[in-house]
């Protein structure tokens, strides 16, 4: 497969040797495989990623989860529990920039990929990791997953109704989340080893990282000298009235906008008065300000539902945010899935896949020059062996398929 | 104030100049700072980055909210409505590398520093901007904030309970999450100009970012053929139970324990099993695999929760993750930052600010050779002016204070 065109092209020549599985690693090297990095995935023979066959899937296929995380990137199976099969990973480690791995606590060093190992290796090598819990915690070597990390980076509490119990947030920030701010340092390495050629070793456990998304939470605390509580759809830090969603027609599960009126900008209050025909209440000291109006929130919350009724929530997005309030529509899956808008754009690009067709799917949402990087098919299970073994350690056809017939490939 | 030693300094010698307010801009921002480059806050004279005031604040300092997203930057002020002030900004972006932005739509070109101006003063600049929606999108010239984002990107719809109105995460993953990849793609924008002196334009916008963070709900939609659900505290994936948060003592509003068993490993089922006292139940066939025991997942989750009343949820982590189980507890943000565990291992570090005084915080979570960077304090409006626009401009001190007297700065 030529992985030509599928990158903004920045990491050119970047060699990424990736032992990661699931999100949480896979997001990160996606990433810089976006970005243009050569993202090597190094899976078992036996399955690969257990992301290929993580929740619902296609008879036979991989998995959408599969295919969404590990766009753009190569596949070479090698087995682990051979002695042949570390050596033939240490060699690669040895002609790549960067390896990154996200097994279970300990597992790396008992496979003898250690850094100690690697870094005799390679020196020069960005060896990074990302764990549940951070060495040195007490649960350094607890298992973790998204939702842990969730619940013991404090998202949970933060999130649902004030006198309901916590929810998760559908966004699996726990995992993507940990996955950005490891690839952050893992550039920011990048560009200092282009100068100085210095490896460095990296680590990041999910549950720190947590504590990165949820700051404003912090300023509440900080403020207030106790938990930040949960707040539905309103706003933790405390409200300035109108803020929350209202309910839309026909009034299904998602038929609601969200309308924010911001502290920093009272012509907001305002432009929604002209909109909803309350000119009347312009200059009323009983609604003045966010103060006076956190008295009556119940009261003002109905007069904004009783207008935002009559409307569907496109309806309502276009006129509020056309008249200058901040406002958004709660879209769902589908509707985001199926809008041709973000296809248009390139936001979402159809991923030709050999076994599984042709899939719409989010791309890396960040432009460069006016388009984002086009995205590539995810790799089929050791697909890129002879390319990869070839050119990162110029092994001959004849080598490949010799590793092959001997199991460690 | 010396920066000495507050980041990693792999971005030593990185010039960054900073038009961005809030929370999307200045997390990025932040990112690069905690890195180690020079991230200079351009700020209204007039009260600066309304983040200052933003939320409580104490009486006359900086908010909490200001100082979480403004560490280890500087801030020069500089008039924007003076033709010199913009005049200033046109010089201090000949000295940069990068520049960023996240006004209004069209402000940014109003002021006269849209990109095409700026591309000509330095062709070899990155220009990052951040905005609402995307070019192009129906929507582009619309406000946005963090709940605006999360509520037109989806991650509102697949938050909360199923028979409920959704909830917006407490995570401002909007915003910072926003900004994370934006840095992500200036870290690979930076690290191809350290060859070529390549210059770019980096566009990103929160509602495109957001489908970045709900893979997982579109691997769902893809499956399924409808829109991803709300699923409490489970997963909208599907479950594997038991999966969910299970009710400790005392019974306060964050007195849970998340448990995990994986589908891809049936031990954690096992394990729990053991864990409980409920041996009996292993190779049981009406309990053997995640698919039969969806058909009884209420008997299953209240056996572990009887289970898991017995005991607090810091015991009940401490003895489920021990047994090998994914577990976490939910923890709130007082329980966070009381925690000596973080301060130990450099995740909060206390930031010495002269007028709000000591602040613990949570800094950049990613160890580089075993320790994250050091945070610096957030800047006072204007701290900066001297030395910056000295040696970036080379400006003597009598003519940084006549445009002072002028009103510039």
């Amino acid at each position: 497969m030529s992985m030509e065109g599928i990158g903004a092209g920045c990491l050119d020549g970047v060699r990424v040797l990736d032992l990661t599985q699931f999100e949480a690693g896979p997001s990160c090297t996606e990433a810089l495989a976006w970005l243009g990095a050569e993202v090597v995935k190094v899976e078992n023979p036996k399955g690969g990623d257990p992301g290929r066959h993580a929740f619902a899937m296609p008879e036979g296929n991989d998995s959408w989860y599969f295919l969404l995380f590990n766009a753009s990137k190569k596949s070479v199976t090698v087995n682990l529990k051979e002695p042949a099969g570390v050596e033939l990973v240490k060699q690669m480690a040895g002609a790549a920039d960067v390896m990154i791995e996200n097994f279970a606590p300990g597992a790396i060093e008992r496979l003898g990929l250690g850094y100690d190992v690697i870094k005799a290796v390679n020196p020069s090598l960005i060896y990074a990791q990302v764990k549940g819990f951070g060495e040195g915690s007490p649960y350094e070597n607890n298992l973790a997953f998204d939702m842990i990390a969730q619940a013991c980076g404090g998202l949970m509490s933060i999130t649902g109704e004030p006198d309901q119990p916590p929810v998760k947030p559908g966004t699996t920030v726990g995992d993507t989340g940990t996955g950005m701010l490891l690839a952050i340092s893992i550039l920011g390495a990048l560009y200092r080893r282009k100068s100085t050629n210095q490896g460095e070793r990296l680590q990041l456990a999910m549950q720190d990282a947590m504590l990165h998304y949820i700051r404003v939470a912090f300023a509440s605390q900080a403020a207030t000298g106790i938990a930040a509580p949960r707040a539905g759809a309103k706003l933790l830090s405390g409200t300035n009235p109108p803020c929350g969603i209202y309910p839309c027609k026909p009034g299904g599960p998602n038929d609601y906008v969200y309308i924010y009126t911001s502290r920093a900008n009272p012509l907001h209050w305002q432009r929604l008065l002209e909109l909803i025909g309350r000119e009347d209440l312009i200059g009323n000291d009983d609604y003045a300000t966010g103060a006076v109006r956190a008295e009556r929130e119940d009261e003002i919350d109905e007069m904004i539902a009783q207008w935002t009724r009559q409307y569907d929530k496109h309806e309502a997005m276009r006129l509020i945010g056309g008249a200058g309030i901040p406002a958004g529509a709660v879209l769902d899956t589908q509707e985001l899935q199926d809008d041709p808008d973000f296809e248009r754009r390139g936001i979402m690009q159809t991923m030709p896949h050999p076994s599984n067709g042709d899939f719409k799917m989010p791309g890396w949402p960040v432009r460069h020059d006016g388009a984002p990087p086009k995205l590539a098919p995810a790799p089929l299970l050791g697909e890129h062996a002879e390319d990869v073994l070839g050119r990162w350690l110029e092994l001959r056809p004849d080598a490949v398929a010799k590793l092959r017939d001997d199991g460690v490939i």
